[in-house]
């Protein structure tokens, strides 16, 4: 029998004692944290550069409690934020985080989303430095995370940076992330949740429920940014609002067009789970524009693209001169009626 | 006439093409940011390390709309980010900001908002890098900030490090915020507000609108960080929770007693305003325990008290063995009664 305790229920400071030892001693340890949490800041130790990012989950808009539980909370807004410097072709060297919760929110809640930012904080090897905790009004509860990166000597890799003749890559996954939501949406249950082990289950089966983990738990190819960055990759940019519009980004900046080959995407990206589990044609309207997926999208020099076991590219088109429709993304020849993601648009 | 546009309302990228000019374009071609906003991070150079720190301010818990501006709210959540890197010697480089509002929110307040952030890292010098928006639940508005700080060589100046025989100081006032809030939690209209100029306003009018203003849109010391740490400065904290509150970490954490001059307290810091407006026993009590003030508390090898006209610091007591009753704070001999904040607690 388990009793409810709630945040407000305990003082600050008795919470962040909770808290705070979950992130561990030993990384502080680790070079790169010069000062670890405990006073008004933390100090890391930086080549002649350091990488910023941020980014928010908010409960009721990023997450449903009935879907994800506190951990996967914790290891999505970690994978988000990790996405981002990996993007840049960067290493992530730590994470401050940030929670504003109303003080009725479960204690028990708050462990485990915790758990989930120290477990994947662990596997990028980004220690949590730091951080805040504030209260909010009844209901709201917000996670910040704040990560840092390390370039390790190599020049940041911008969105700006296609040339015509470049190749086009993914690392990762695509439309993985946007067919678990829309599972989520249709009331599908999660084949392997509640107790259940998987043991006996299909295929159709195990691939619902990976979808259905990888929505609300991510984990990005954050080794392949400094890969592709190592490699000499021209632009990179994190596939967190899908293929299409964040596609378009690297167009635009770089003032250029991506022609994607519509069947090295469909063999590379749908085949698998995703048409297994939606089939062919919304298996395909995710891969090209589901959100959330943090899977990374460079351009390459021809020939360069790297062959590295540990975060492999897949080469799903070329870059070309824009033409007199101006920078854009097509797919087969022709401009892809999807579009992805509006955070204050329905 | 005005119109109520909410941010709900317009697109996200309408809504960030506002904004984001309001950060300027002169800062980024400063020396320090090498990857403006715009990429899936921003690069900042650095020295050998980098401070970190985040801090976030909730409607209606760390402020309300009908005390505060949106400028207020913007000028105030980079004061205390600024301060907490000063506190480590610092001198700030950079920010992140981060914005979860409900899409109900009027659009010209964001705006405001934005205006108000913009300012104070103008006067920081510390340009806005990167951020995020993220819509929240009806009635929520928080505003998060990270500040990035550069240590120029020196080591960063714990809280830990205070020793028997220092002296201990302050730069920035004591008790302004809080005696601006008791007016404000009095019903006290400000005397400048609305419309009126102050010309014809006597002293104590003056003063009360001087303690409303600071508790709004703190101004703090920060560049005595810095200063501090050049002179070698043993410890250092910025005053968020109370004089008593934050003292008493600086204690705990050197394991010392600091033995505060309550003549010495009395003369420079109850004089003026805050005596003036709420009188010797409850301006005392500000003096000692009201939060937000944002000042610095530092301690000093004899001697080495900076004496720096742009950051002044004032000598309020000494650093002495802690006794048998361990760490601790005291005040004309004896511990007071009074404590600080508890974010969580009533």
């Amino acid at each position: 029998m388990s009793v409810h305790t709630t945040i407000g229920s305990v003082s600050e400071s008795e919470l962040l004692a909770r808290i705070i030892p979950m992130f561990g001693e030993s990384p502080f340890a680790s070079v790169g944290v010069l000062v670890p949490p405990g006073d008004d800041a933390a100090v890391l130790t930086t080549g002649g550069s350091v990488v910023v990012t941020t980014d928010s989950m908010v409960r009721g808009r990023d997450w449903r409690d009935d879907w994800s539980s506190g951990h996967d909370v914790g290891v999505k807004v970690v994978a988000q934020n990790v996405a981002d410097v990996a993007a840049m072709g960067a290493v992530p060297t730590g994470l401050l985080v940030s929670v504003a919760a109303d003080p009725e929110t479960d204690l028990d809640w708050v462990i485990d989303l915790t758990r989930g930012i120290a477990d994947a904080a662990e596997d990028a090897a980004a220690p949590v430095v730091g951080g805040d905790l504030s209260s909010a009004p009844a209901g709201t509860v917000l996670v910040a995370v704040t990560a840092f990166g390390d370039l390790e000597g190599r020049a940041p890799v911008l969105r700006s940076g296609a040339r015509p003749g470049d190749v086009v890559a993914v690392s990762g996954s695509l439309g993985w992330s946007g067919a678990g939501l829309a599972l989520y949406e249709s009331g599908t249950p999660d084949p392997i949740g509640h107790g259940a082990d998987g043991a006996h289950l299909g295929s159709l089966e195990l691939a619902t429920s990976l979808l259905m983990w990888f929505h609300r738990s991510p984990r990005p190819p954050w080794e392949a940014g400094p890969v592709a960055a190592g490699a000499g990759a021209t632009s990179m940019i994190d596939l967190s609002d899908g293929l299409v519009r964040d596609g378009g980004r690297i167009a635009t900046a770089s003032g250029v067009e991506l022609v994607l080959d519509e069947s090295a995407m469909r063999e590379h990206f749908l085949t698998g789970p995703v048409e297994l589990v939606l089939g062919g044609d919304a298996g395909w309207r995710q891969v090209l524009s589901g959100g959330e997926e943090h899977s990374l999208l460079a351009t390459f020099a021809p020939g360069s693209v790297p062959d590295d076991a540990r975060a492999p590219w897949t080469v799903i088109g070329v870059v070309a001169q824009a033409g007199p429709e101006g920078p854009r993304l097509t797919v087969g020849g022709a401009v892809p009626s999807v579009t992805g993601w509006d955070h204050f648009a329905g």
